[in-house]
């Protein structure tokens, strides 16, 4: 099926995915008189002085923005608020139909991270929680940091942490097939963009294993003069022997895992031969992988993960952020934690109780998904 | 009936009056495939190059922000953006009742006009238009100004011009009652922010009536040294010969109409005695209007309007902003103009062909008002 040719007719029939709805009708002078003016005014007066019960008497307790600057748009890269606005009003179609949640779809014709973090601030008192998306690294670093820092509601950049936490949910489960411990594993980081730092850290906090991340330039190490602030802060988790080379080099020293967040096409066949026996290949460049699954597998992989729907085990970040915000909504979370991360990681993975090399990770239409992972988000 | 207890009890139980909902199920891989990645990446792609498309792809055609800072929320004041969330979706769902559109609140927790204009002009990507609701003045003055100009998305402060141009069409029947002409009356406003600094400028647009605002200090007129920058400019509309003095005094030398949007209680069945025969009350302050019903009739009133829904003759922004935003969008109009303001009134007026003194505008709920409204702004 050509989903992009019916991508495109189906937005211009439905114009637009997504809509407002009423919790109750305004068919009379009295409801009129109760929702808006003049009763209104003594909701208005009664939460004035008692923000802390917002939530008990507006939509906060239900609502995420989900917000965009449009840099960094699927494969698409710096495409502008415009091109993001349908993927943000198909992110919000799935925060409602997974997890019941009110998303807004909020693009941005600002770009510097002092301006993202102004604009967040100044809105975020409309909404229960904030979804960061498809903002470009680095600067989807310091904004998501900041705002975790000066705001009091739930704040998820999900190309981060949605990525590592069903990463590490498959990983777990990964980890059971081939008889290897995550603690004693040897990975290597394909990509240092937000989706491989995410990883790399949550990687670091569940099990501490011996990691290399690889950009377009090599091995990331402390050799290296042309690091950024937030590839220097890699070395606090991997590669402490210092190792330089090439991606090639560093999965031929008996790398166990590869994860790949990068390009299609970066490991070939033979890459894969040079590893440790029975690797795990999870490539999940989008759409297409970094290898196809079966070369992956023709060239000796155990467990094999994508991207994509149309092969086994999706690395999918819907498994992950409904039930997050789920949870942090109802329980009133206001930081989602590393705590948080692995145990939802857990829970997902939980969800397969006999993982098999086809199947690691539960499909986003499992039944149960969104309650477990809401009900370790407390 | 207590209002205030109802209301409270209603969002109470409510938990917020609005919702989000989905065009389309999303119910399998195919939907998913088609809503979200891989097919809206085509889309994105096509949005992206052809921005001037994006209302035929996603929500912009029928979404409008509804923005507040809070600081001037009914009579309340400035109680902030959590006080004002209940009004703001209130009035999102009379937006949704009344013309159908998706109206998201947006409550800002920044305050200067620099601010407010940043972070809207961040986010206007994100909506097809801009409705600016209780913004204190004069602060809402240069917003409203700034963001006509450097957005090409329409931006309506409601507090300014949804109150005056149902002024006017409230004026053009009450003409006819008491036979008079617009351009030959001598109007007295009484209030001299938002709704008054707006109606006076419609109503020299409309007829160059003469005109006379009073402000707590008395008539503004050239000899005040107190003026700031936004009522020296009502001195382009009012007060050409310059005289001085009190609400009383102005009144008394044979006022035809008087226009409160004010305080309780500010006009005495005295001054209405003191106006020209047969005068025209148009008692707005909201709950409690300048001078109650009953009492200006017995004082000699022809025709008494408030904005309050238990009496006759309600003068109700909400028989503007539905149609005046549905043109807008069905129109693809990107300002909103005098012309189009004027067109509003006088299709709100046209809708009670025979007015009486109890009678002189429609009510909400009258059948055709949105559509004759939307119908004159193109």
């Amino acid at each position: 099926m050509d989903y992009g040719k019916a991508a495109l007719d189906k937005h211009k029939e439905l114009k637009g995915k997504i809509a407002v709805s009423l919790k109750d009708t305004l068919d009379s002078k009295e409801k009129m008189s109760v929702y808006y003016t003049p009763g209104v005014g003594t909701v208005s007066d009664y939460v004035a002085k008692h923000p802390e019960e917002a939530r008990d008497y507006t939509w906060l307790n239900n609502s995420v923005a989900v917000v965009s600057d449009g840099s960094a748009v699927l494969g698409l890269g710096d495409i502008g608020p415009y091109g993001a606005l349908p993927v943000m009003e198909g992110k919000a179609m799935l925060f409602k139909h997974f997890a019941g949640i009110d998303a807004v779809p909020i693009v941005l014709n600002v770009h510097s991270a002092d301006e993202i973090v102004a604009a967040v601030k100044a809105i975020a008192p409309s909404f229960g929680g904030i979804n960061l998306e498809d903002i470009a690294a680095p600067i989807c670093f310091e904004v998501e940091e900041r705002l975790k820092k000066e705001l009091s509601i739930p704040v998820f950049h999900d190309d981060q942490h949605g990525t590592a936490i069903v990463t590490l949910a498959g990983l777990i489960n990964a980890m059971k097939i081939t008889g290897r411990k995550l603690e004693d594993a040897k990975i290597v980081i394909s990509g240092a963009g937000a989706a491989g730092t995410a990883i790399v850290k949550l990687l670091h906090t569940y099990a501490k294993p011996r990691m290399f991340v690889v950009d377009s330039k090599g091995i990331i190490s402390k050799n290296r003069g042309d690091l950024n602030t937030e590839k220097k802060k890699l070395l606090e988790y991997t590669n402490f022997v210092g190792v330089d080379g090439s991606l090639e080099d560093i999965l031929a020293e008996g790398a166990d895992i590869f994860i790949g967040v990068s390009k299609a096409g970066l490991l070939t066949p033979e890459m894969v031969k040079s590893m440790d026996k029975n690797p795990i290949i999870f490539a999940m460049a989008n759409p297409t992988p970094e290898i196809m699954p079966d070369e992956a597998k023709a060239a000796g992989a155990a467990v094999v993960a994508t991207g994509r729907s149309d092969f086994a085990n999706q690395v999918n970040n819907s498994l992950a952020f409904p039930g997050i915000f789920r949870g942090a909504l109802d329980n009133k979370v206001s930081q989602i934690t590393d705590a948080h991360k692995i145990a939802a990681a857990e829970a997902i993975a939980s969800l397969v109780p006999d993982p098999t090399p086809e199947e690691i990770i539960p499909g986003p239409f499992t039944g149960g998904l969104v309650e477990a992972v809401a009900a370790v988000v407390k």
